[in-house]
């Protein structure tokens, strides 16, 4: 596939390779996990040459999209694998530096689309591991034992709690405006702003000031939440952690389930997951997912789900979508459509979602739930066009139909009840979008008296007339317009320049709130998508370029 | 000033002349204001041959910067001349077509920064038709009466009331996304979803149909509150603007003020205008304002103070900084520094802001408080670095203490207690930001305690190590250090990439809560710039440049 490989992390790579979001800690290369519930200790060490590309070097623990598939490995890990442990330390294995941030010889080389689909990325695990410590208690600490500068502070502000090694020399750092020209972008500003209220001309001074802030004012500044004595590192991280694993450590389990590798087959037409297969068409630009219901009842009780492990349907389905997703965003950029369909028994689909809705006190069916959230989240975020095509059956129900409302269109087939979606305890507040809302509330933004009708039919089967009446489907032709109404819509947005419809969905998709959340994906990475493309970024005299040259960069200075 | 003229609105213009923001309807060329109060009528008809700049035909009332520069006048000059409007109907005065937009001409030649900086001044006057509407009891209706496509369209999404005309052929559109490849950017978007609430799949529906919609559908889905028969359009729109206005009509004063041309010397150097001198300095890029404050007691009553019209103090200091910012933002580009001082005594200041809080209930005073929030609004969306400088004195007190606070820092000289700044009641919820919250809440996010703090030294002389304490300052330099400090930084700021100052402010200027308004400004636009830069919309064979010409445009499929 020589045609998007050069999209992956810069053009100099002919290889055919293409980037795995799987891995397993005994393949990491840049990270240690070494569990002892009810602390982990989550340890960088960037391995230098281990570049996921070739051309730069990995030194002083900065990373490229390699190092953070192996840190989204490892929060996914630890919520599954270890449920009993209720804090995580994240730190430095490393000598005199904690985080260099993103590598600038990555950035320098990769393309617009590699730059903007790793931030996105680092983005979202970002954001796992703040919904890991607000809402499994499983709490992160950035033990911050030398500098920590761009992106490597942005990991430290995703965490519960910042201490910060006092040695006189160590400092958190936002160098990226000064020596860049670009910005701190992975959710450094919204979350200097918003989570840690640093006033706003502190947070000028930090973004501005290169060799960044340390000891007693980083503290007083709200930068970092309590200093430490370099000699008391160990021992004070330690009882730190301890005390807030406290919070939680009553309610911890004993243990969780086995996270193996998750098996697929890849070919350049077609990937096949359990519960999961996706046709792929260069010609149309069409992914085209199938998501398969349960072959069999739930279990009808806990214990039996979790000895399921990772076959328990729902967690095997949400595995395989959360795989195919992270693939077809990086490796497929021409694709730009992907459509979904659901096969399966509707009935036994329900039969999940109530037993995941009764059983929310479980740690593992809340991490499935939790789990599934930050799938849909991923949807949202992608940018393609994304269809729902309900045609025949009832597989569209609870769960399996939150991926309907987060696509841009469902199309529902007219064909005499044939076809049919339900709504199930799982549509309403359980899947929460980024905004703080569910997707049936952003959908009928504020409109109380709808919500009120959707909860009334929660449960039945709503055919194709119906569900429309309810606004749940978007276009609903009969047997003889279908073919051709899909074939043109996807004729259609083939058409269209893909920044256009980027720029939409980025809008359309965010009703109401914004949160945290919504502020970095929306306001921050738009702004930074922005610098990314000008040329006193990544021009040839851009700051991205000549940085580490020792040539200067030229900006042109005038303010847009 | 050749350097900067051809940033103004395309490059082929060799003229010296700047772009003039003060207009009055006797010169209006495109907007016909006709006022019978209770009712005023604004009403499209673009002189095709009126453009700003040679190169384009503003066919179809389509506009450029001129047209709005205009309407931005009807709009502000309707507040102050004329508040016993309770209604303005906006509607097109030409034959089968309401307005088609912003000028494809013009966005095709006009370079990067004229798009962005024309984008940015039709929000805003787009905004305060919202703010007329929701504060001053001055209520628009849009009364398309032919085609309404993009900007036109988006024009009627910003009152409070859309009539089409049910003609069989009139339709509302948005057709920029499959025609041009750009997003429909003056707040159509946001306005879409977060105002009228239209499900997001008829949003993309809408957005993606060329044609638009138009009739009964466009009134199921939300985009239009009433069709009326073309046989009735006048009565049926006089008729809902009489029963609109009746709400605010009781209330409704006799009459305004005369709203007469702004004073103003204009130089290379230097702008001078009553109560407000801006210093301009290529070398350092510097912008330097000069507030003068009041150099007379405040009238004792309501009656004295309209009397004076335009010549009482706090409106000809709104109507100055106005004017410079506009100027600034749109002639002065290769000025990238902005510093405020003030030059008053600040016990006369405060005493004015004493005047405007008790009889808030006069409707002149609420519109000069709403005019400053307007501007100091303005200001928040700079783009240029804004530094206050509290140098001797007290003139930094109340409402001209806010500028400070919409400054990126604010440097006050520690000069044993002669200079000092104050809060008044204008610092407290009278001046809000985009974001509904005043300028102090938002620079103390949620921190209660020192809110009640800040409100306890109200009205009381702050010097600088109170003030320091207090948090109103960024850096306190004594005599000794002060020039070296502020020369330093405005020289650090001018060696920066202006893009990456751009996207910093953009995200430290607005922590706390999105609105409309914020999602308009931070949002949309953010994305509206990244396609501006995009080789889809502006390269040689993007759908900007091929529009019209009879070629396709081509695009790259990759989406990013």
């Amino acid at each position: 596939m020589p045609k998007t490989t050069n999209h992956l992390l810069g053009s100099m790579s002919k290889s055919e390779s293409q980037i795995d979001f799987r891995t397993t800690p005994s393949r990491y290369r840049h990270w240690r996990l070494n569990v002892e519930p009810p602390l982990a200790v989550l340890s960088m060490d960037v391995d230098e040459q281990g570049g996921l590309m070739p051309g730069y070097e990995l030194k002083l623990n900065s990373y490229d999209l390699g190092v953070d598939i192996e840190l989204n490995d490892a929060v996914q890990r630890l919520r599954f694998e270890y449920p009993n442990v209720g804090a995580v330390i994240v730190t430095s294995q490393k000598d005199r530096i904690f985080c260099a941030g993103a590598n600038i010889g990555m950035l320098s080389t990769a393309d617009h689309f590699a730059k903007v689909n790793f931030c996105k990325f680092s983005n979202e695990t970002r954001c796992a591991i703040e919904q890991a410590s607000s809402e499994s208690g499983q709490r992160y600490l950035a033990v911050v034992n030398g500098p920590a500068s761009g992106g490597g502070y942005e990991l430290a502000l995703a965490c519960d709690h910042i201490m910060l090694v006092d040695d006189g020399a160590s400092a958190v750092s936002l160098p990226e405006i000064p020596l860049l020209g670009v910005l701190p972008g992975t959710g450094g500003l919204t979350r200097l702003i918003d989570k840690r209220r640093v006033r706003r001309d502190r947070a000028d001074l930090l973004c501005t000031t290169t060799e960044g802030i340390r000891g007693q004012r980083a503290l007083e500044w709200a930068l970092v939440d309590e200093l430490i004595p370099a000699s008391q590192l160990y021992e004070k991280s330690r009882e730190r952690a301890i005390a807030i694993s406290q919070n939680s450590i009553n309610t911890l389990p004993e243990g969780g389930i086995c996270w193996s590798d998750l098996e697929r087959e890849l070919s350049q037409s077609v990937i096949e997951y359990p519960s999961l297969t996706v046709g792929l068409d260069g010609t149309t630009s069409t992914a085209s997912f199938t998501l398969y219901g349960p072959d069999q009842s739930c279990p009808g009780n806990v214990v039996d789900a979790q000895n399921l492990g990772i076959g328990f349907w729902p967690l095997e389905l949400a595995r395989a979508l959360d795989d195919a997703i992270l693939h077809l965003r990086t490796n497929r950029p021409d694709i730009n459509n992907w459509i979904f369909r659901v096969y399966g028994d509707g009935s036994l689909i329900r039969e999940y979602d109530k037993f995941l809705v009764r059983h929310s006190d479980s740690w593992f069916l809340r991490e499935i739930r939790l789990y599934w959230t930050r799938i849909l989240k991923r949807l949202d975020v992608t940018s393609r066009s994304l269809i729902a095509l309900v045609e025949g059956g009832d597989g569209f129900s609870g769960t399996l139909f939150e991926v309907a409302l987060a696509c841009d269109r469902i199309y529902m087939l007219d064909d005499n009840k044939r076809s049919a979606i339900s709504l199930t305890g799982m549509n309403f507040g359980r899947l929460l979008m980024a905004n703080g809302l569910s997707r049936l509330e952003t959908r009928f933004l504020n409109d109380k008296s709808m919500m009120e009708k959707l909860h009334a039919v929660s449960g039945k089967i709503l055919e194709t007339k119906l569900a429309d009446q309810l606004g749940l489907t978007t276009v609903t032709p009969d047997e003889i317009d279908w073919d051709e109404e899909i074939r043109l819509v996807l004729e259609e947005r083939t058409s269209f320049s893909g920044d256009a419809l980027t720029g939409m969905e980025a809008n359309l998709r965010f009703g109401g709130p914004e949160t945290l959340e919504t502020k970095i994906f929306g306001r921050l990475s738009a702004w930074q998508n922005w610098i990314f493309q000008r040329p006193n970024a990544v021009g040839p005299d851009g700051a991205l370029r000549t940085y580490g040259t020792g040539r200067l960069p030229r900006f042109d200075k005038t303010r847009v």
